[in-house]
């Protein structure tokens, strides 16, 4: 075991726990701010009745819900526009990973200053933000619970990682009710999201005993929760166990990083604007297969924590197995199999391959890539 | 699944990491520091290691080592007053679970004035401590991470409890070297104390998910390096698991509070000054034996970390297996066997429960406990 460093924010978990974000921001000395949401979730309601809750606490606030799926470097420019001409003192995200990221994006640049351009990187940001407080509305992204915000360079079309102790929110609140706004394809993708995280952190080089028990215990959750929770919006419980395991995969990633997965899917996002969670779901297998001589050992605990058999196997059938979970969750719940069905051409091929090699997720990956290896993996899954 | 708060300080854990004391401190803006420690720690040397990096980053310090074992009410007062004549801005408690418990009231009273007495309870303190880091020497007491403290009021022999989330620390330093100067007693005792945390975390009302993976995985550690442990100062590895163990024991315990097994020691420290670690040795199989009933399925876990073979035993005596292992554990550990052996008399047994049944450890308990069923467990363990 290595020196590491460990940070979640304070959480507070459990069905209805929305309605405590008005006395959690006032505990943190909020008085006027900024909700940070999008479209979508102002369709489902979710943001009438957090502003509700501000309101019952004498809070004054202001709405932003322009940001789009991956999120982009103009919209957190209006955000912050607007969060100082509003004269607010605190930043509140309730949405799904894009919401959030525009969030913590705009809380950098309330107190730093500048353009998010300048935070790119690890550890570029000098001053505290102002009280930021998350609200997970779909079991997946867990930025809520991340040191991490991606945002898209829209001139450079590539994917932003920024990396900090302070972007790990004052207060993360995950109420597992609004996961049943939720369609089953949103539900599918934000699940395989969440299972990519945990996979990759448990075989990340830099995992830990403490990373690797949320890790597995996130994956035995989604798997035993993910296919009831896609199948219906009103089964509470298996929201319930896929809001603790997307909080469990976002714990033992944020603190143990990605891989493979995430380095490709990112210029994705960037490039062709693809939904990060559907990638995920494509990309995933194909990375699992290419990474597994890295880590057969620990592919043999991810097969027995998805429930597979694997006594009297061999090491590498063991680890195989893990794969074939995962091919086989995939399936059943309706996931893409394809990036070319998803809109991506042979053509942009080698530019995804040179920006993936330049991913800060491929440096925990467990297996060196080179640029022609990574096309290869983005070939396979075609 | 009910409502939960989860909450962790930021965690430093490795080898050498006390190195990263002085940069810490100033991370959090401190300027002048109040080191306290206690007799035991200045000894083995770990208080000028930790001065000297203080040093290296230009801090100005003040030590104070007056904290004996269960601290005391007059000594948290006298260093309060050495804080505030010093002129400082921040705490930094280096040592085990009574020098950390002391930092922390210090830190109580620095910004909060008034006398320990007025915080007992949950949630008394309204104003924000000062930056507070906190570097464990013992793998057991795991006060570095918990939203706990635990001070004698002198006059009614009695531990007060203080429970808060301003108690989790800033930052919490975990360095595996610092366990090379205790001797085998000290580890043996504060070994149990983390195991005592996890089985007590893992059986309690307030478990939840987040808590089990937690006290599971230390449960397996302890089980597996505590003996190495106490066999060998220079076992590094074996203290390096321990240090981990004892983390995650922390961090459970924390969340999911505790159960009989405190309730009862703390009077046991407060009344007759006895020693935390080995009134949990000998206290913990006999506890173990009267909650057996309520909770026989998380005791066949437990067996199982332990390493039992709990295949085809009936889930009662599965649940058996895991009060033998803790006494197997103790047994070779050379933990005391009686209460009678360290200095309890009959005559106190009924003081103590009374105490024991008020206790707030009691209400997280998985049986219900009267004053005479506690007696009746101290009577057992005389
Ligand atoms: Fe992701
Ligand atoms: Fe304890």
């Amino acid at each position: 075991m290595d020196i590491f460093k460990f940070m979640v924010p304070e959480i507070i978990f459990g069905r209805g726990t929305l309605s405590l974000i008005g006395e959690s921001a006032l505990r943190l000395g909020a008085t006027r701010v900024l909700l940070v949401s999008d479209q979508g979730v102002v369709d489902s309601g979710w943001v009438d009745e957090a502003v509700r809750h501000l309101k019952d606490v004498g809070l004054e606030y202001c709405v932003w819900s322009e940001p789009t799926e991956n999120p982009k470097d103009y919209e957190v420019d209006h955000g912050k526009e607007l969060y100082l001409e509003a004269g607010c003192d605190a930043v509140v995200g309730v949405g799904g990973g894009s919401a959030i990221d525009a969030a913590k994006a705009v809380a950098i640049l309330a107190t730093n200053g500048g353009k998010i351009h300048d935070y790119e990187g690890v550890d570029k940001i000098d001053k505290p933000l102002p009280p930021l407080i998350c609200v997970a509305t779909t079991a997946g992204a867990a930025a809520e619970v991340t040191q991490f915000v991606i945002i898209v360079d829209t001139q450079r079309k590539v994917k932003m990682t920024i990396g900090s102790k302070s972007l790990v929110p004052d207060i993360a609140i995950i109420d597992p009710i609004l996961l049943s706004t939720k369609d089953a394809r949103l539900t599918a993708n934000t699940g395989i999201d969440a299972l990519t995280h945990a996979i990759e952190a448990y075989v990340s080089v830099a995992s830990t005993p403490i990373t690797d028990i949320n890790a597995l215990r996130a994956i035995k959750m989604i798997t035993t929760s993910l296919r009831a929770s896609v199948a219906s919006r009103t089964n509470i419980e298996a929201k319930t166990n896929m809001a603790m395991a997307s909080l469990l995969a976002g714990v033992a990633m944020s603190n143990a990083i990605l891989g493979a997965v995430h380095a490709m899917a990112h210029p994705l996002g960037g490039l062709l604007n693809l939904p990060h969670g559907e990638v995920n779901s494509i990309l995933l297998p194909h990375v699992m297969r290419f990474n597994l001589i890295a880590c057969m050992d620990r592919y043999a605990d991810i097969a027995r924590a998805m429930g597979e058999n694997v006594e009297g196997l061999s090491k590498r059938d063991a680890a195989e197995k893990a794969v074939e979970a995962v091919e086989g969750l995939c399936l059943d719940i309706g996931a893409k199999r394809s990036l070319s069905e998803i809109g991506l051409q042979e053509e942009y091929i080698m530019e995804l391959s040179k920006a993936a090699a330049e991913d800060v997720c491929l440096i925990t990956n467990p297996r060196d890539a080179t640029v022609e290896e990574i096309a290869e993996i983005y070939r396979s899954a075609l």
